[in-house]
């Protein structure tokens, strides 16, 4: 049977990718890999998380086995207002919906906006893992260079007036202004007021994708987009999978009611509901006030992380070589001479047993072919140094 | 801004259901609900799940926290294989993708198979969470009515044969095999190997979704359609949602591996990976044989708790009326006389306190309106004997 004649167009638009295969390499045992985008095992509340397992089923194990409904868990959802307020966004219950962590919340963005043909707004580079939701669903994307201080408003602007030109308008904008994967800029308070101004302009939605925000080490916290609109136009994406555990695959989005409603009727058929079993325990844990207490933890691991694998760079990368200096997050660009292809890089460095991303799977435009993406919040301090040395003696035999 | 002109059209195609409706008003606390799928809260395995929760989390904590692959946890697909091994299906670890609970299978099933106007053949009835599932994606359905054996074989050929002469093939003939629901209908082996050969003949995909096969009251089992089938043409769905707990959102697709792909690379960016906590719990909850021994008291209570309905109804409801009597699973169907309009039922039923789901809502064409959906699992045996009562005044009141 020709079973490519069945599959439909958004099974067509799938490819298991090059990056994929690659990322198969980098989980070799002997390797050491800034590839992924893992948290550090260490930063896991290992104890709260089995105590209050245990308290959820005891107290309300009845409800936390049984089917949940499709919004998410009330406790849950009132701790993350709670949280939300605290940032200046005027939300309630309400505005929520938990999904099963991030991917789901940009499989659903995908899914409730794109026709093939669709066109969605990015920054050069973006999350790789956003863009191939969308991709899935035929959007086009535009991806704009950013400053230094992200996304330029003007460039922003000027990109809308022309697809206003066209007769067409951008589904949405797409932007991580904290810590932004994989480029590391934090857009500051006075930018992301431009980009607000631009939105209400021309009546046009802002996806805030914002998995790290909590984890900031230096600078003070920028204003949260939804915060500084007032016309509904921001939907924001949030998500434990940093900040607590992924392996609870718990997530949020916040949008206006209208828009929500769309996404709860996504969800229902999508998957009916998040594990209402994690849900309970991660509200308890956010209630208890445990997760304050260990993103305190977490940010001073990745503080250190961070500044061990700057001064790495520092000491032993090749004159030429650049990167950036996230105020947070995990992950930092580097950028090498001009002529340095990363997949030919990828291949050796592979060969020394070190592994990063290639940065141009993250430029919608395939450009950033002499950059590479790199984790710092996996490794310990000890291997990250070998690994940089190791990555250094790559770059090095490849100039 | 108009929000509408933003929406896909998969987005359009979405409904807050009536149904969905309908169940807010039988989540009343006063109510007693025949509506819902929900299993026994008495079934679930509280302290087995609080001490293998420990258990993960001392033993494997790190990786049960942490990212997993989009296949699923190795030891949750090669529990799976040794059940499905003895069930006569020829699998390996490879042929499973474990999804987040059935509703996500069903989703990637549209989302890989269905373009907008492609042809499904189903039941008629068939279960309402599929077939929402599949219309998001445009698709069509032919809904085939069974006999009491379930679908017919000669009417399935005679519906691909016409199909053909158009130029089209279905997507795939979506069948639950074992307790259908709503109907209850259970298919005989030799029913089933009349499907396998034409779907051979034709070669046309089987979706076989089994959510309630191992909670069989009575009768022998009768083997799955993908043991009978050597060609790579069934796909089974299955689910620990009845037989374990929904709250774990824990379910797996079975087929051949070049489909297998398709749904993996459609996982990923539907939601990267389900959570590696709940499988690794799963896991050893069956390799501990606790899931063995959990299934013989579901049976036991579900086996009652369907007896005494039975008796019920016969006892209380008025001449005219007739149902299924299903050997396993949670559902059965009830037929009023023709005239018996059930939306007019249900909200003289929600009058008295008692709510089930209307029957037409699981027939694709919207017929059987005088049919209603009656879980059996839920209530205990005494409020299920009032509700019985109370749902025959109704009916007499309809008369």
């Amino acid at each position: 049977m020709n079973i490519d004649a069945l599959f439909s167009d958004e099974a067509k638009r799938m490819k298991r990718s090059a990056i994929r295969e690659c990322l198969k390499l980098t989980q070799q045992p002997d390797i050491i890999s800034f590839a992924g985008g893992l948290p550090s095992p260490s930063s896991f509340p290992y104890k709260d998380i089995t105590e209050i397992s245990a308290e959820v089923i005891a107290n309300s194990g009845a409800a936390a086995l049984q089917y949940g409904t499709t919004e998410g868990e009330n406790l849950l959802r009132d701790e993350l207002v709670k949280r939300y307020l605290k940032e200046g966004c005027k939300v309630t219950r309400d505005n929520f919906v938990i999904t099963t962590a991030s991917q789901q919340s940009l499989d659903l963005l995908g899914k409730i906006f794109v026709n093939p043909g669709d066109t969605i707004i990015c920054e050069l580079p973006s999350y790789l893992g956003g863009l191939n939701a969308f991709k899935v669903y035929g959007a086009n994307f535009i991806g704009i260079e950013p400053d230094e201080l992200g996304m330029s408003a003007v460039e922003l602007e000027k990109q809308i007036v022309k697809l206003e030109a066209e007769g067409k308008k951008p589904k949405f904008v797409y932007i991580i202004p904290d810590f932004q994967n994989p480029a590391g800029i934090t857009m500051p308070v006075a930018r992301r007021k431009e980009i607000i101004k631009v939105a209400q302009k021309h009546q046009v939605l802002i996806v805030e994708d914002s998995p790290y925000r909590e984890i900031r080490f230096d600078g003070e916290s920028q204003p949260m987009l939804y915060s500084l609109d007032d016309q509904g136009l921001v939907i924001t994406l949030g998500t434990f999978s940093k900040s607590f555990c992924p392996g609870f695959r718990l997530g949020w989005i916040i949008a206006n009611s209208e828009v929500l409603e769309k996404f709860v009727q996504a969800k229902q058929t999508a998957d009916l509901c998040t594990s209402a079993y994690l849900q309970k325990i991660a509200g308890l844990y956010l209630q208890k006030g445990l997760f304050e207490k260990n993103i305190g933890n977490i940010v001073a691991e990745y503080k250190d992380k961070r500044d061990n694998i700057l001064r790495c760079f520092k000491e032993y990368f090749p004159e030429g070589v650049t990167w950036t200096h996230p105020e947070g997050g995990l992950f930092l660009l580097v950028t090498m001479p001009e002529h340095i292809d990363s997949d030919k890089l990828f291949y050796k460095a592979i060969e020394k047993k070190v592994a990063f991303v290639q940065g141009y799977t993250f430029f919608c435009d395939g450009s950033g072919r002499n950059t590479m993406r790199i984790n710092f919040s996996y490794a310990d301090k000890k291997t990250a140094e070998e690994g940089v040395k190791r990555l250094a003696e790559a770059i090095k035999e490849m100039l």
